[in-house]
């Protein structure tokens, strides 16, 4: 018999809510014979406040037992901004290296969108998680005074470019239209921009398949908005990634659908899945919030342990149940949580 | 009288008939005591390719001659990407210390816009235009290897972020709803981040009656497509003011009616005024673009340098024009032109 270990974070706010109407579908979707174990961590705003401590190596050492995390969310106005961000979420995307951030952009039938028709929206991105701008390089000197110089240096190599290209071409050699486009800004950051570049096109002879598209970060936005069916994968920077990401999630029905992995494909050390929302303290508590983006999440999770079935019954759960919804009345997260699990077991 | 000295540049594809237009429409508009005078400039493409300049430092020293600069475009796809970028739009940027860069976004009404619904749009954004990761830092080692490393150094000074807050907080001062968001990553990149946030709040307290708001630039990108009307100034730093301003323009009719400055408050360099968009060579020469977004920058020009009643009729028969297109048949370039020519002077 399988078994499958997993670290549960709950994290803040709308965190804990989510997450256990996430186990609930995992635990629905999952094969008899599967063995799930899980175990709880309590990071988060509560336990900055109580001990100073936002990930230890001690945490790290216990987290990497697992097969894989599922976060509910990390985040307090509480907490100063930057503090649990750095000291546990980038942290922990480091030091496990998830170097292949993985979000996909669907807009589901039934789902709404701010953009005018319905444009078709399926594409993923495969941000680099592990470079560029994230790295905590940089400082300020005449810190305070009105002579103060502050630096940000991004950190870009061939090395941790060519294994996040090398997966996002892969990623568009399995999907049907087969297209992969590079998202930068090489006309002005020429040094990591002609980097990515060199490493886009050389690594796309190995991929003759693979129809290939450049296009400068700030036209990307524009075509997020006017010409979302253009894209099928994209590939990007650390930052650009962060950026384009929000507004994709934005286009193809909100942050409350959007799921996200933090993944390390070599599987040297687990993989960490979440919701890209927040943990949105003003709704916490009042079961108001959507566990969809978790459910998908989990998806991506067992499709990045191999239980590829369970993850398209999750899917398919997931898009029959948003296409009802806009016949039903106003469901709290448990109702939703309970309307998936019961889908994919059925 | 009075005169008004203009170093013109056409550039590239269709820059010479947008500006054309845009020039004809200043002529219309500007009192019979202003004496108008104009020099054309051959910078771009044809330029590069016969002598292998973008910009030398006696081009610099005519174009200073004059009181402003009005651009059409800059780029041609025979050019390799990044040197007329680097080459004459940033040289000339930081060569006149164009600090402010100014782009008015305004959902004129008439004009369409890729969101549902119709939002009122009417929103600035002030980006700074001579620091961050435009600055030409950085460089690779082991390049062309697979040992490359590439880095790209933001640079952020208190003397450059401070004079852009504070153009940013005059202009939101001078607006009815007097409210300023400034848009930054500062829960990561936390050195040039500080550094922002603490200049930011500082000159608010010169500007007690403006509300203040900050949002992380991912956060930024959601808003504009899900509730633009929530700004009214937006201050950034140049690379996050690069990819919102594009987007902004996407929601707000579309670069065909972006107007852009490169704007040097204490004028002691000539400001520079041009469309957002490109130079479009797939339509070039054909009389088909709209030369809206330039006759828009020259009314940005004329405000700049005084001429408020001038910039105000522009405003108000670009307003117009738009409102009637729906029920007019497309119109070339000139016609365009013609019209707005007719109703500034009329
Ligand atoms: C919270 C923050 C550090 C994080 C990021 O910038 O990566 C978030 O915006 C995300 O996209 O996961
Ligand atoms: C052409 C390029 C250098 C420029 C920029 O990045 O500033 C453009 O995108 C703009 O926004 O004016």
């Amino acid at each position: 018999s399988r078994s499958l270990s997993l670290a549960v974070i709950p994290g803040d706010g709308i965190g804990q809510e989510v997450v256990a109407e996430g186990l609930k579908v995992l635990s629905a979707v999952l094969p008899q014979d599967v063995k799930l174990e899980t175990r709880e961590f309590d990071f988060g705003a509560k336990r900055y406040h109580a001990t100073g401590q936002t990930l230890t190596d001690e945490d790290l050492d216990r987290l990497k037992e697992h097969d894989a995390i599922l976060l509910g969310a990390i985040g307090d106005p509480s907490v100063p901004s930057g503090v649990l961000e750095r000291g546990f979420l980038l942290k922990l995307r480091f030091a496990f290296d998830h170097h292949v951030n993985l979000r996909p952009s669907k807009l589901f039938p039934g789902v709404g969108t701010p953009l005018a028709g319905s444009p078709e929206i399926d594409f993923v991105v495969v941000r680099e998680g592990t470079e560029g701008p994230y790295t905590g390089n940089g400082g300020s000197i005449r810190t305070g005074t009105p002579q103060e110089v502050a630096t940000e240096v991004s950190l870009n190599t061939a090395f941790g470019i060519e294994r996040v290209v090398r997966d996002a071409y892969a990623r568009a050699q399995a999907r049907p239209r087969k297209k992969l486009t590079l998202v930068h800004k090489n006309n002005v950051l020429v040094h990591a921009g002609h980097l990515w570049t060199r490493i886009f096109q050389a690594v796309g002879a190995e991929y003759p398949e693979v129809s290939t598209d450049y296009l400068h970060v700030d036209a990307a936005t524009i075509f997020l908005v006017t010409q979302p069916e253009r894209f099928d994968v994209i590939v990007t920077d650390n930052l650009f990634g962060d950026i384009i990401t929000d507004l994709a999630a934005a286009v193809s029905g909100g942050i409350g659908v959007a799921a996200s992995g933090n993944i390390n494909p070599g599987r040297e050390f687990p993989s960490m899945f979440e919701p890209v929302h927040g943990s949105a303290p003003d709704i916490a508590g009042q079961s108001k919030a959507d566990p969809t983006a978790t459910v998908l999440s989990v998806a991506l999770l067992l499709r990045h342990l191999g239980y590829d079935t369970e993850a398209d019954r999750i899917d398919a759960a997931v898009q029959a149940d948003l296409a009802e919804r806009a016949d039903l009345p106003v469901r709290s997260t448990v109702e939703i949580g309970d309307a998936l699990a019961a889908r994919v077991s059925g």
